[in-house]
């Protein structure tokens, strides 16, 4: 075969792989949006089935061989080129993934089923107990999972790379130092400067006009019928179960407008997918790089964007008239300052955004004690209310509100949560670049125009996808590597209490 | 390995090849019902990659070996056994998937989806002549399956084995000989008796109202959210992509009210699926036997429970309830008369329980003579048009309405029409065997209870799934061999015009 040929046969077989992940994300998408309940055992079969056909087609002993004997075309191209990313890539991806035993990767996957299926009880009564066991065994796998790699740094290096490929523990703590350092008498001094009134956004809020101005919202941005949708889950999440084809999803809850920052939310995630250039598509490359890269652009256009004044001062006369018993008596200024109120409080996902970072952190650090055997996992809520205090000032007064309120560790990811606080660093980052290139982006959204900044991010960031490390793409688009200054200054400006 | 060890090494295989099925199956529902458009090219690729996966894995060489190995099991096995069951029909379905060349069966998919995406243009401009080319390829494609197999008695019965298993080319056409017969005469006699009123069934239905009511009447007839789910689509179909997971979809059109109906026959393909017994599930048993038992199913639930007097006397009060304006001067009887009103008329979807069999045996006829070089595809609307009139007395105006109106013979589909008619015949011999074991069915329905019927067909026919042959089921069933009569007499009694 010529090596010309043994591309193709490379790609063939991961264009194979790619549908099958695909594929299984559309089970999981329907699972969680469409499917009646009763279909819930067969679809736990239907999944476990074709993720294990997706992990032997990959690390099939053909993909090795090519990986092989296309080494010398991968050294031969530029780095940038599609051939060397997808060789390059690929090979990792092949390295990490042949490294772990198919009946480890099977028992990863059962003990994670097993677990999250017990953590929706045990939150709703707030019993720690009773997960206890299935955290345990987690932690007792993702051990066993490091021990497959070569020795690291730091244990947690391999648990991060799986979420974050190529960033170090000790990176990130340097970066959640700076942050803890700014952030923490950023909080006090904006609790001393007194309390906002975000009163007016409880109250009864007609779900079925929340989606319409969450779309009126989505569309200004980007959204099209063409290759979106919108639904209403519990948890907002996005998923995208082909190419062009972009699925997001909200909680339109009756009592609160959170809905519309979630939209815009999970918008960010899905505009990335879709501005992932489509040579791409079908091959590992072709999605977004890590999940901080992902988290910073559902941030910007969520806080970035979905925060500030001037975005604001275009919707806040359509929000109103969408809401006017609630809103009509609230003017402008009013309703920017509580949709930025920073206050300390017990959940991750309803925080700030400063007081957010502090729920992250506290995370990151509870995982590198319980992965080094630091801490056990009896003692966790002890270790996470002690910290909350500390670090928040704030009592956790159950479980369900304290350390069962994620369903990350249930669900077997450990490593998985720094990536939220990474992705706020980079957003700003980003952000200061892509405002240098196009000037004053606060102009065009008092207007409602939105396209400079979603072509400028498309062309210099989502368009890479994953050809290359997270942070060869931040530096490819920021010219620096990751960075929480600009970020703590973007805090600080926005949201310190301003001399009287 | 114990021969323990080996069914259930092949019950493993087969539960990874039905999972995958099933998630196809997904890959087709979502596509035609919840996907944007942009997802169309993605989905394309992945359902052409599972459906390769899908095949690969059951011809398999392991397969083959286990069934070879099990003889002996089977042989000492109750023919009724699961286990003599189970390697009895997965033997045929091995034996038929390996004669046909992975190759081949790649053509023939991709040249019906190449000849599905022009259908749908070619019958909205009514022109045959851009379809031509694409009808060819696949008759070409279906005659070089053909010759995979032994010489059959005919060809067709090689096709029609496909849809209705076992079932032959002369058996059908003595059945369809038959309804020619008997119906051609009642067709004239009703259209001598003069003209029925059904003008009210026409007008403005609300489609959310009618949604309403359909799903009103399934869940009398045992539709429950926990395993159901029901959707809008231009062509109502039911699909199952997991034990206990059964969507339905109907086309609430806002200017009729045949909605109610496409949700009732949906409605018994889905009871069908749902009765299957759970042991089953995740082998080749686990489905329905037939295309044609299948249909007597959806036909008794829309013709022989739903048109008839006893359900409607008790529905039809919250039928007018919910269209007061259309319906509440319209009195049960003339409602009735409308809802069954015979009238050879162009388009088959549409047609009355009389001259549906005449659309049928049409196309049963124009496809022998297609495969076996009788009729070319040019000639075929000419031949079209004048057998619509031989048999319905109708002008086809142009080819939309007339040889293009389907999609079956642009996807492929060559021998599954006559499946409707089986499915029409055999639903009175069931429905006869019931009422000879239940009594009068028609007080439960007035009464809107119709869970005994349910359950009677759960128990003597849904539940034995692909146990045995279609033929085999419905003589576990009625006693009987397929036999037109019960059929015709049903129509004739129900149909005919009645002295005066």
């Amino acid at each position: 075969m010529t090596e010309d040929r043994k591309l193709a046969r490379l790609q063939e077989r991961l264009a194979d792989v790619d549908d099958l992940k695909k594929t299984a994300t559309l089970l999981l998408w329907d699972q969680r949006v469409m499917m009646p309940p009763g279909g819930s055992v067969a679809r736990a079969e239907a999944f476990a089935s074709v993720g294990r056909l997706t992990q032997e087609r990959f690390v099939s002993a053909e993909i090795g061989r090519l990986l092989e004997d296309l080494r010398g075309l991968e050294e031969s191209s530029d780095y940038d080129s599609f051939e060397a990313s997808l060789i390059r890539v690929t090979r990792r991806d092949y390295e990490k993934a042949t490294r772990v035993p198919p009946e480890l990767v099977g028992e990863i996957r059962r003990a994670a089923a097993l677990a999250l299926t017990a953590w929706g009880p045990a939150k709703d009564e707030s019993n720690f107990e009773a997960l206890r066991p299935h955290l345990e065994a987690n932690l007792e796998l993702r051990q066993r999972y490091v021990e497959c790699f070569d020795p690291p740094d730091e244990t947690y290096d391999l648990l991060l790379d799986d979420y974050e490929p190529y960033m170090k523990t000790a990176e990130v703590r340097e970066i959640f130092d700076e942050l803890k350092r700014e952030l923490l008498p950023l909080v006090r001094e904006i609790g001393e400067a007194g309390d906002v009134d975000d009163s007016f956004l409880s109250g009864e809020f007609d779900p079925q006009r929340q989606r319409e101005v969450g779309l009126e919202v989505a569309r200004r941005f980007g959204y099209t019928d063409e290759q979106w949708r919108l639904d209403q889950t519990q948890h907002p999440f996005m998923s995208s179960p082909g190419f062009g084809d972009i699925r997001l999803t909200s909680n339109f809850r009756p009592d609160d407008l959170s809905s519309l920052f979630a939209t815009m939310h999970e918008f960010g995630h899905g505009v990335y997918e879709l501005g992932v250039d489509p040579s791409l598509a079908r091959t590992p490359l072709g999605t977004g790089v890590s999940l901080g890269v992902h988290e910073s652009q559902s941030r910007t256009w969520e806080n970035l964007v979905g925060r500030s004044r001037s975005f604001w001062r275009f919707f806040y006369p359509r929000l109103q008239e969408a809401f006017p018993a609630q809103l009509g008596g609230v003017d402008e200024e009013t309703f920017y300052r509580a949709i930025n109120k920073v206050h300390p409080s017990l959940i991750r996902i309803d925080a700030d955004e400063v007081t957010y970072n502090m729920h992250i952190i506290l995370r990151f650090e509870l995982e590198q004690e319980l992965i080094d055997n630091r801490l056990a996992v009896r003692d966790l809520p002890d270790a996470w209310n002690a910290r909350m205090h500390e670090y928040l000032g704030v009592e956790v007064p159950d479980d369900a509100r304290g350390v069962l309120q994620d369903m990350h560790w249930a669900g077997g990811s450990i490593g998985y949560f720094p990536t939220y606080s990474l992705g706020n660093v980079m957003s700003v980052q980003i952000w200061e670049r892509a405002r240098e290139d196009l000037g004053d982006l606060d102009e065009r959204f008092e207007h409602g125009e939105f396209g400079d900044l979603r072509e400028w991010l498309r062309e210099h960031l989502y368009a890479m996808g994953r050809k290359f490390t997270p942070q060869e793409t931040i530096e490819r688009v920021t010219g620096s590597r990751i960075d929480a200054r600009p970020y703590v200054r973007y805090l600080r400006e926005k949201l310190a209490p301003q001399p009287a």
